[in-house]
């Protein structure tokens, strides 16, 4: 994996540039739709490509482990083959959801035995394993296994604990260098910075991190509860040490607005369930604010959903159609919202992009940010 | 609407054609995927077209009459405009909506009051405003208002309901012959031959029905419960009195093994919620036999899902992919389902249509209805 940072605001931190992959390029800033289970939910792999068209998209090593299960995405030839994707995939370590979602879990230095919230069975996720696990799920990116503190987070719990994904880390890195890749391409390890929201554990983390000198680098435990101002510090101190020659990676953030702000601040990749999960509760980016479409003040409102959207869903379906889809509980509603989101966030991720090559993000920023601060 | 039947099985009751609607030709034989609430679920309007390619498609009256409700397609401009649909579209009555989904329901001569399935309201059916509602709704093709009569039925329950039925009728030609067309195209009502499963009743009904000289005819009350054999003794009844120059059309039949020996009775249109509802639970239909996806069987196989398959998911997914797709749930397994399986039944009357062209209809026939009676 390669990345070439070419342009850099020349009145801020954002920049854009391309990171190379065995599966092709991924142009930066970039959102990764998020496909938890082998699919970008209720989107085809085609629409995905032609019509939201990102470099790449996310997949859950959780989930992915329990259903359908590394062996049968070994046998398929890996999870590009099994879902017919043939473009980057980045897959997390599991860690995230091993804490959101599994009833019971035991942390433990060696690493974390959960419960699974399918059928209760235990399972033991570790470094090692975590590596072993996205070796044969077989994604381009693949992450070390940490700790996600939730917030808030007690000072000491969180010190404790980033030593403890340090010290993972290293045993993640060193796993990766001793299992050959399976399917032909490379892998490429992401580190992860935590420190809850303590600038000095950030800022320690994001020293620690740089020093194992990856290839990438993410930033970790934000988006989970605190205000978007200190989510924003944190990005700024961890932004200045990690190296600027290598991607930036704050996942699962956020909201288009978090999204230009945290470009503004240097990062470069992406990833949140927002547009997807919030579409399939009917709400609705736009560059002008967010709809929840299924207000009754919709209803017989027949222009198109978006008309300065970018897909064949933005143009083809009036709101009142929209509206309607959501009141009755069809499964078109979603698709359609689905489609629209991920449309909007992959556009202004481009736009974001142009801005910086054309030297005017800061002001354009500013702009959208204000203008998408509304409800409609 | 002209209907111009151009050929026949020279060995058999065949027959293939051409159905002019304001909207555009509909070739027979059809069948039409059913999009209840305004949307063929899970299928959006332009896969349907460029995929599925249906000349029509049919909605519900009762449940557009609910939501969105007949003024917001009127304000719309009608169904055709407010899906976004620009070919023929049928509605039924909403007769059977009452009698199948209604928790209460009065049948009197006047009409049918029926409590709403949504929300409890009260709602009064009667001939002349189920051909109101159909003004406004705005398909090309619309339903006499029947009595749908359920199997088995006492004999003189099924007398009793057919001359309501037809009584129905002619309220229902008054009422379409005084009331203007709202949206400058025109629009056909179809009668509707009932008398369960009695065939002097059937012949007694057909007569009946072929003497009001409607531009189509539809046959009702079957697929209701009765064997297969019983409702093939029915149809032919009813196809030997209903006039040749006619379409003929089987209100919600049924299984690809159903519509192929139908055809080969002398029906040219076919609907059936069949091959969409059996799609969401994971059921497929094939030209070697039906396919029960969430077996563990397909757990590994990497094969397409249908090699003989029209349709991009044909192609484009694994049954192992869609196996693990509702194996977990995901909209998208309900999705590459729906449109295999309509994608499979359209396929099978276009080849129905060619093969009665051609003169090989009853070899064909045969040859396919020994093979897709297999689970795979």
């Amino acid at each position: 994996m390669k990345f070439n940072c070419s342009h850099t605001d020349p009145k801020g931190k954002a920049r854009a540039g391309e990171i190379i992959t065995d599966h092709g390029k991924i142009q930066t800033p970039i959102f990764m739709p998020v496909g938890t289970a082998a699919t970008v939910k209720g989107v085809h792999q085609r629409e995905l490509k032609t019509e939201i068209n990102p470099d790449i998209i996310l997949g859950n090593t959780y989930h992915l482990y329990l259903r359908p299960g590394v062996d049968i995405l070994e046998q398929a030839g890996g999870l590009h083959q099994f879902m017919n994707w043939d473009r980057p995939i980045l897959t997390d370590s599991g860690g995230y959801q091993v804490y959101s979602l599994s009833a019971n879990r035991k942390i433990k230095e060696e690493g974390v035995k959960f419960k699974s919230h399918i059928d209760g069975s235990y399972h033991f996720f570790t470094p090692e394993n975590a590596i072993d696990i996205q070796r044969k799920i077989g994604a381009d990116i693949i992450m070390a296994f940490d700790e996600c503190t939730p917030y808030p987070c007690d000072y000491n719990y969180a010190k404790a604990s980033m030593h403890m994904t340090h010290r993972w880390l290293d045993r993640c890195i060193a796993q990766d260098k001793k299992s050959p890749y399976l399917y032909g391409y490379k892998q490429t390890l992401f580190p992860i910075v935590q420190g809850s929201t303590y600038k000095d554990l950030r800022k320690q983390s994001a020293e620690f991190i740089a020093s194992r000198d990856a290839l990438g680098n993410a930033i970790g435990g934000l988006s989970v509860g605190e205000p978007a101002e200190e989510m924003y510090a944190m990005t700024d101190v961890v932004c200045a040490i990690l190296p600027e020659d290598k991607p930036r990676y704050l996942m699962g953030v956020g909201t288009p607005i978090n999204i230009l702000e945290n470009i503004a601040l240097g990062v470069d990749m992406f990833d949140c369930v927002m547009p997807t999960r919030n579409a399939r509760n009917g709400m609705l980016f736009t560059a002008h604010g967010t709809i929840n479409i299924k207000n009754k003040k919709w209803e017989n409102d027949f222009s198109v959903i978006d008309p300065e959207g970018t897909t064949f869903v933005d143009r083809e379906y009036s709101k009142a159609y929209l509206r309607h889809l959501f009141t009755v509980n069809e499964l078109l509603g979603k698709q359609i919202a689905t489609i629209h989101n991920l449309g909007f966030y992959l556009a202004l991720v481009r736009q974001a992009r142009e801005k910086i090559i054309a030297g005017e993000f800061t002001s354009w920023k500013n702009k959208m940010v204000k203008q998408m601060d509304k409800r409609l």
